[in-house]
């Protein structure tokens, strides 16, 4: 399949090498066409990875994955173009990390919205699902990182969307069982602000390898 | 030990019925000394058990436990007295819901800062505890209702303390193991946060008998 990432940091990255690893053909997108750190990425990983601007990279994906940082999310989206988002699963595995206040950072939108509902206003044609932001980009693309069993939560509102994203968690190792649907997207108002009790668990355990399991 | 329990609510009466049950002297406290709640409550479990004002309770209890709603606790802890609160462990288990715009709730502190902090600064010669906020109340007091491991995370700045509300969920069922210590009591914000993650697996997996576990 071709892909879309946008996004050019750890996340974006990470997510880009392992779907060309599965085989898709991946552009990743960033705000200028010679962006150095996907220049960087699409010739370290060859075949026919590529780079190019946010619209370039949209225009290209069947599935546009939002790898960009959070505040910078509707404009990134903005910049890839509607027209190039429409009719597509667009995963958002973004968070609205907002570090103008100190560290830990907080969040710039929460509580009774979400950047995934947000994004889905923008870009009412696209189907958004919220995927993978609860969790380190390594823990993303390898799940077996963390020992034991533990959870990828998803929502949005398009269920064959959400069947897409289904199967390229289940490619990236995540287990069907382990893949649990919260619903419409409006409950990436709680994928969002899980965040902020990830950092502290990350602080307190001083490690990125972890991750949920809901018991039930 | 004699433990003060304000909140007169489905939380509130589980972990005084608990906490009695344990053999604890534990006083009810509510806005008003006749409330038939905590009336009602004390003749059914008998004893020992008491009820009476907020002041009463906090007066009497050599550990108290907040268990009002969340956007009434710094009222419900000012009734109860600083005196009253000075040198002792106080739990909070309260969160800061806040339904005013519809179901779901929302909260109406979070992200760079906390009721747990609000009610540490209000009191700072209370030694503040958040814990038990992240499940719902049949879980706080009987873990084995969710099956398999799963975890209650405390935060708090006083380590005395934090080591006297361990005790405490040991004495409720929770293994050592699964007791989370996130560090000082700014890591309510990710404790209290997290709740908007429960509302929707609540919501999602259509039961309240869930809890988190951190796989790591």
């Amino acid at each position: 399949m071709r892909v879309a990432v946008l996004g050019t940091g750890m996340v974006g990255t990470a997510l880009a090498t392992k779907l060309a690893e599965l085989g898709h053909v991946v552009t990743m997108g960033s705000r200028s066409a010679d962006n150095e750190d996907a220049t960087r990425w699409a010739s370290q990983v060859g075949g026919e990875a590529s780079h190019g601007t946010f619209e370039d990279a949209a225009a290209a994906g069947q599935i546009v994955v939002n790898a960009t940082a959070g505040g910078a999310s509707l404009d990134a989206l903005s910049a890839a173009g509607e027209r190039n988002l429409a009719g597509k699963v667009l995963i958002d595995v973004a968070n609205s990390l907002d570090s103008s206040g100190g560290m830990p950072p907080t969040l710039s939108v929460m509580g009774d919205d979400s950047l995934g509902e947000q994004i889905q206003r923008a870009f009412p044609e696209a189907m958004v699902v919220k995927a993978l932001n609860t969790m380190s980009c390594r823990v993303m693309v390898d799940p077996a990182r963390v020992p034991g069993d533990h959870d990828v939560l998803i929502c949005g509102d398009d269920e064959s969307a959400k069947a897409g994203a289904r199967e390229l968690l289940a490619s990236f190792g995540w287990p069907e069982r382990s893949i649990i649907d919260l619903g419409d997207i409006s409950a990436a108002r709680g994928m969002e602000a899980y965040v902020l009790l990830w950092l502290r668990l990350f602080m307190a355990l001083d490690t990125g390898d972890l991750n949920i399991k809901v018991a039930r």
